[in-house]
Order: structure tokens, then sequence, then C-alpha cells
């Protein structure tokens, strides 16, 4: 099959929208840039090599004129440019209205009936009017706390309860991912800035929404909590050093309840010290199953999932979809 | 959403049929038996109830008139009559002619282009002609050796190579099972089975081709292997007496090679004294990635796979597919 490339044009290049792009880069038979959009004037007029970061030019600059580029003939749009999905939502909304197809890596697109059904809903629409497929996704939410264990309920007639303990070893990751755990905190600065939604991982209650999807369930409440992880040692990163009793990072609990009971419980600690980095899950059903999977990597395997996806996303029904609705994502 | 539910036929009720029955039978709001076929006299007149071993009766009888139970209206057809392609494909194509769709236990099924692409091909035809998906699956082939590590490659950007290793506790299973890996044996007698094709496990070869479908690879060449799992001390189950020195159950290698290299290794050992049941995976490639899953449960979850595996056949678009295409399965 000589399938006709998918033609891509990249919103957003950041750090993750530029990581995305290079791993679709790698698959040159599959994928084209025909355009990038950014705001940053010192991105704006280079080729979308150097942009991300590759030796290859491509012959394609970045514009910040959103509207002219979305003219353009293309396929897939891989947008990267905010975790909210208020703050996105103008741009998804003129991204659908050109009729490109999402791939996003907004955290809060991965399941927006979690935090806003009204947009949510809207955006579904627009999508299926313009015969588009959206879909957020990354590493988490959109894997290892949702579609991994989801898809290890294959192998179970029923599931109970579905657990899940993700560690995350932040040690070696960027500057702005240990701020956002609050790195080097005090522990009362930490509780005001996570009172203040400065500090968490933005995601948790989207996954525990994935997993009911995934397994047709209708949960009554989704509750999240947020405590810190406190260093016992001095840690030091090449962008933060630790004292002992200040902040190591965070651990957050994200609950989905039915009838009083906990049917999917997420665990996430993310910080500087963390021992060793695993993705762990507990399926009690019919079979119980265990997993516990190492050396996925935060940054690059969202890169990772977001390449993976695109296909996918092209492939798709139209609409608002989740990683729940697509098929079998693979590194190809 | 008030779906329809699903309108089921059952194309086989030995052992693996009624327990991939039961599995359908758990999901009254979405599946109903409208029709059984099944050759055997001691279950041809019975309600489905009392022959897939359900306290429930469903007021529909087995037949043995396949052509009259195949007029019927009915959504998908849940076949499980044999390991074969050629044993299976007459009623496959009656099947798929009586404009069904197909979610097959039929081990070749899994991926039928790895022994006999043009029966495959085919089929392929046939079904895209009558509109209907054809899908062979179960726990092995169709997940753990194929479908689990190839949705593991998701978090990698690229992979270079994908080792699997099974082990299956053989001890309580089906007399069938530990027949058919020879147990008990003496070396000599596994040996001359083996070369008869007597003694293997069936899929191995599909599930080396399935995790190089999933990764878009070509490979120029998949080599099996066969050696007896030697029994160091004595071991009794239900159905056999194992001696020391006499064969305790069979262990497998398929290897798939490309340019020389070694691209897919599966290692599977199903053995009456096997000390611990598990799955294994490696990916090598950006990252590295190691699984480890305990309690797949080889009885449970064949029927598991292929009863969560049904909707999602009824969804996909026609043709022979494999579990590569289809949409997330998950215990729903």
């Amino acid at each position: 099959m000589a399938a006709k490339k998918i033609r891509v044009i990249l919103f957003g290049l950041g750090p993750i929208g530029a990581a995305c792009a290079r791993v679709l880069a790698l698959r040159p038979e599959a994928y084209e840039f025909v355009g990038a959009i950014d705001l940053d004037p010192r991105k704006v007029g280079q080729d979308i090599g150097a942009v991300i970061g590759l030796p290859e030019k491509y012959g394609v600059k970045v514009s910040a004129q959103a509207g002219r580029v979305l003219a353009k003939d293309a396929d897939l749009t891989l947008h990267a440019t905010g975790s909210y999905l208020t703050q996105v939502k103008p741009q998804l909304m003129q991204i659908i209205a050109a009729g490109k197809n999402i791939v996003s890596t907004c955290e809060e697109l991965s399941n927006p009936w979690v935090q806003n059904a009204r947009v949510a809903d809207e955006l579904h629409k627009l999508a299926k009017r313009h015969r588009v497929t959206v879909v957020g996704t990354g590493i988490n939410p959109g894997y290892a706390m949702d579609t991994l264990p989801v898809a290890l309920t294959a192998v179970c007639q029923k599931v109970e309860r579905v657990r899940v303990k993700r560690v995350v070893d932040a040690s070696k990751r960027r500057r702005q991912l240990q701020q956002k755990i609050g790195a080097g905190m005090t522990v009362e600065a930490f509780h005001q800035a996570a009172a203040n939604k400065e500090i968490r991982h933005v995601g948790l209650a989207e996954s525990v929404g994935l997993v009911a999807r995934g397994l047709g369930w209708q949960l009554d409440e989704i509750m999240e909590t947020i405590e810190p992880v406190v260093a016992t040692q001095r840690v030091v990163t090449e962008h933060v050093i630790v004292e002992p009793n200040f902040v190591a990072g965070v651990r957050q609990f994200g609950r989905g309840l039915y009838a009083g009971q906990d049917k999917v419980i997420l665990e996430l600690e993310m910080a500087v010290d963390a021992p060793e980095a695993y993705d762990e899950a507990w399926i009690e059903g019919t079979p119980n199953v265990h997993s516990l999977v190492k050396g996925i990597h935060g940054d690059l395997s969202t890169a990772a999932v977001v390449g993976n996806a695109a296909r996918r996303v092209v492939e798709a029904k139209p609409g608002l979809l989740t990683m729940m609705d697509l098929a079998l994502v693979s590194a190809r």
C-alpha cells in the first residue's frame, strides 16, 4: 500500500510541540509538514527544521498568521499550545472550521467532558459538522494511567476496580516541570500554591474519566487530592536544590466513585527524589491482573504517544474522540 | 446512548465456544443470542443456556442446520470450531455469504496471511463484498504475545526489536491442553509428535506476524522452533503424572527476521511444572520499555478477549482484519 502522506500543520512550537514534530519527522514515508504556526517572533520566518531542532530544511517557514496557514491543504494539525480547554478552545474552533483533523497535547482535551461538558459537546458537534476528528493525548493523560490499564482489561471477563500507581523521576526533567511540581518550595508555600492550582499535574481527573469511559462505567463523582512529597535528604538537580524537609515534588490521587465505592484509584507521584520510575496497575476482576512497566519516559514518551496517535486520528470517524475510541496506537 | 443490542449467532459450542458465549452472557445490555449451531447430537435441540452451562433459559435452541440458523437476522457470529484456517474456511465463507460479522477463536485466522495468504486474500475480498468484518482472536494468538507488546510501543518514538516471553502454568488446565503440550510423554515420543505437528501451540508465527503488522514492518522470514520442557521432579496433575526426565511441556520460539536481524523474538513455555505464570516483554527502542504482567489466565482470558473484541468487530470497517486494526479492546 503506497498510502498518501499525511499533510501536517504544526500549531505551537514550544518544547513539547517541537518534540512531537520530531516524532513525525522520524516517519517521512508517512507524514509531510505543510505549515507551521507560532507567535514567538524568534521563530516566525524560520524554517521548521531549525525551530524543531533538526538539521534538515523543510522549505516551510513558521508563521504567526494562523488563518493563512490553516487555509492550506492539510490533513492534520498537531496542536501544542496549552493545558487548559478554555485557553485553547478558540484555536481548536479555528482549526476545526478550517476542516483539519487535530491531535493535541492539551491535557484537558484528553477527556473534556470531565471539566467542561458544555465545551466538549460544542467542539464535538462542530467537529462532526466539519467532518474532522479531534483527540487530545500524551503520556499522561492519554496513556500511562488510562489507555494502558484499560488495554490490560481486555483479558478480563469482569472488572470491579482499577488501581494505578505512576511514579515519575523528575530529577532529570525540564526546569518547567520541576517548578510545576513545587520542587524546592517550603511545605507552606506548596500548600498555598496547590490551593491556587499553581502546582499540580493537569489531567488526573481526565484519566479517571477515561478509565471509566473505556469500561463503560458511569461514575457518580471524580475526586482529586494533592499533597507534597517532602525530601528526607538533600537533592541537587540541574535546576534546583532541595534541602531536607523542603518539597521534592507532588503526590496526587484521583478517585472515581460509584455507589459509594472507589471504582478507579489513580496515584501519581512526581518528585526529584523518586527512587525509581515505574507504572503499576492492578485490575481487580476476573481474573485479577497486575502489571509493572518500566522505561516510560516523560518527555520522549509524550511526544511518542502524540506522534503515534496521529495516523489513527486521521483514520477515525469525525467528532471529538478520546484514546478509548482510536484503533490500536503503536510506534509507527 | 441506548444502543441496539448486538444479535449473536453461536457457531461451535465446545468448551471454548461455550466459555466465550458466557462472556457475552455477562453483558445482557449489549448482546442477545438469536441462534446457535453445533453438530453434537447431545447439544442439538437443547436451549443455549443448558449447553453453555448457565442456569438461564434463552429460548433459543441449538441446531445442526447451519444454513437455516445463518438465515436469521443477526449482527455477529461467534465462531469457535477449530484452530486451522483450511479446516474452518468453508464455515467462514458460509457465514460471510450470509452477511454476518465474525469473531472467531481460530488461531490461524488471527493473522492468516502468515500461513496462507491466498485464502486470506480470498476471505478478505469476500468479506468486503458482503460488507462484514472477520477477526480471529484469543489470548494467544491475539493478545498476550502480540497486541499487548504492540500496545506498549505507543510510548516509543522508535522500536528496533520486540522480545516477549510467556510462561503458562498448564498444571490446572484442561486435559486437552495438557495432551497438546506433550505432558507425560518420553522425550523421544515428544520429538516424533512434534515433527508430526501433533504437539505445538498454534499461533506463534501468527503472533510474530501481528507484531510486525502492528509496527509496519516487512519481515523477510518467520521461523519457529520447538523443544520439550523436561521435568526435573515428579509432577502430578488431575489429568497426568509426569516422572522426572519425562516431558512436562513445550517451549517454542517464534522469530521474525529482517535483513538477517531478529526483529521479533517470541518465547512461549507451556508446562505442567511452570513455577509461575507471567507475560514479559522487552521493547528495544527509544525509550526501552520493559513490562511484566501477572494474572493473565489461559481459559478465562481467551474467552474474555474474544467476548471483549466482539463489539469492536461489529463497529469496524468491512474486511478480514486483525487485532492490529480494531479500536481499543477492553472489558465491556
